[in-house]
């Protein structure tokens, strides 16, 4: 069974290890995977977002523990979700807001854990990664039934998912959703929304070459790219978009057809 | 078996895939899991506390492998230690000692590792990583007895570990032994000196609230609260302590009551 | 069977995960090791040398998938070479000339990853690591015929590997090919060149002393020494030559006799 971690940890610490270290306690046979540890610390929307783009691709039963949680050990609960497909392990602050974006509430099941006998014995009010998620995941992938691990709820705390506004029958104002390892803009923006011909402008900044792939671009020229998440990305061949567009997530981009 | 590495090899080279490759080829049903790579070169008190912060979270008969070796190629020795329930190969530098501090010298074993028939064919001088750790992780985990590595020795490299002073029956003097990656400085002190009064003294700055949970406090104020490594700690509700206090290892703490 | 990971993803990203879920998915009982995802952003030749420097250390059999990939979803072909010993995956852009550099063709196989059966049903212009490389990788460690994915071809691009230029018989000119996470200096002087009296010239410093291991320097002097990728290296004992002598990967390094 494979457990996949995604969490605001950083790779420095003892925290990840301590992690993998009660799941192959409780589950030796567990297959653990790293999404990444590198969320920024507390931003949630950060990992909804990344998770959202990466889940499809994992095997049917894999088991998600998500854990960026700046309300450990405050009122905030410990949530199981189970999906058609997937298992996912977190805490209930939004953080699955994305992937459960398109699912209606009957496609879901979310559980509270709140079973202290799957807990550890004796549970921080710091860790909860390591105390709460960890042992939950381990049991889940040992075969547990979710509906052991405590009471059935009926409804998760959201984020929202930044919209798109139409502003006239020419114009759509997007925004930038996530910045990539390589300084690539990510947007709301999908196919769907844009005809043939488009540009954008960014901060007065007109775009108007659009690729299909990278390397069709000249060397540090500014294009737009609908890239693998399925989201139109503002790229720039061997450069950063980042540091050349000076942009953050939250960043406007506007559509004009 | 679990094969846990902790190095200060960082992630952007190929030692640590070489060891695991190692590792690999000598033992294919090995699990090696990442501790962190990411100890400050050559840094061996960070390393110790690292280890020892997360030692006890993995499965019984795990082998830990940690290597932050300045000395290597040197007269230093690489060692293997045997306690009841790990084992631990390293180089004989006192990355050990935070581990084995509670314990006697009876309760572990200790060999040299010096029979070079576990070794790789050509030891280099500068990567015992690959030469040295990793094959004697692997043959251990394939079951060679610890015995065979080499002749048992008596004693250990130790590092001092900071030790907690008391200024007067109102005062006590710790420091911060570790800062994590969201900037939280954790201290020497435990709860076993504490009172359920005491507030503290960094740098003349007075941090009198103390937290069970980190969103207990404000945003951007500075409590103390007991950490998941069992220590206290000085912390920031989304912000960094070790910033807003420009603190670093060694910051004297004063407790007062 | 172990697939083994070298890219230029980083580990912030969703990159990463989404080509091990697509293994696992594939292949559920694959071993994915990672060399390293932080590859200078589309730094081929960093790429080349670093999977150099490790392969060899792998079981034989392993699976090497190397993305570093500047023109995705360009004219550029997806390959598979297998050697006698190891499989690699990657673009065919001159990542693997280190690693082939001392066999002859006859010694290898190409294959041009070209028949869909095997590749993700709908393949991005964006992401191969995902569409292609991991798909393939999975196949093959599930025993897929490598002649089944597609046609043989006769020859990979290559990149050209900086040589040493004999400028007297008492002068050698090499340069630096990579610098590693302590800031050591690699370059690309073997012991064959090398008497055993030499010393170094670089941007008209002399280097004269040569070490066996980083300890046997004073702290802060600066040194040589044969490295554990089989090249000479210039040193620091506990410090960084890559800042001390503000050196770059191309630094050009004259050997004197």
């Amino acid at each position: 069974m494979v457990i996949a971690l995604l969490t605001d940890f950083g790779t420095s610490d003892y925290f990840v290890a301590a992690m993998k270290g009660k799941i192959l306690t409780l589950c030796p046979d567990a297959r653990i995977v790293d999404i990444t540890h590198d969320i920024e610390p507390q931003n949630v929307r950060s990992a909804a977002f990344l998770l959202n783009a990466c889940f499809r691709d994992f095997p049917h039963g894999t088991i998600f523990v998500v854990v960026v949680d700046p309300g450990v050990g405050s009122g905030r609960r410990p949530v199981l979700v189970q999906t058609e497909k997937y298992f996912f392990v977190a805490p209930d602050n939004g953080v699955l807001s994305f992937v459960l974006d398109h699912s209606t509430f009957e496609d879901f099941r979310i559980i509270e854990l709140a079973n202290k006998k799957y807990l550890a014995e004796s549970v921080s009010q710091t860790f909860h990664g390591r105390d709460i998620f960890a042992p939950v995941a381990a049991y889940l992938a040992k075969g547990v039934n979710p509906t052991t691990f405590g009471p059935a709820i009926a409804e998760l705390v959201r984020i929202e998912i930044p919209k798109l506004h139409r502003i006239s029958d020419y114009e759509l104002a997007g925004e930038v959703i996530h910045i990539d390892h390589y300084g690539n803009l990510i947007t709301n923006l999908t196919r769907d929304e844009l005809s043939d011909e488009f540009w954008l402008d960014v901060n007065g900044r007109k775009i108007s070459r659009h690729c299909k792939h990278y390397a069709e671009a000249g060397e540090g020229e500014v294009f737009s790219i609908f890239g693998s998440a399925g989201f139109l990305e503002i790229s720039v061949n061997f450069g950063s978009a980042k540091d050349i567009l000076v942009a953050e997530v939250g960043q406007k981009v506007l559509v004009r057809h």
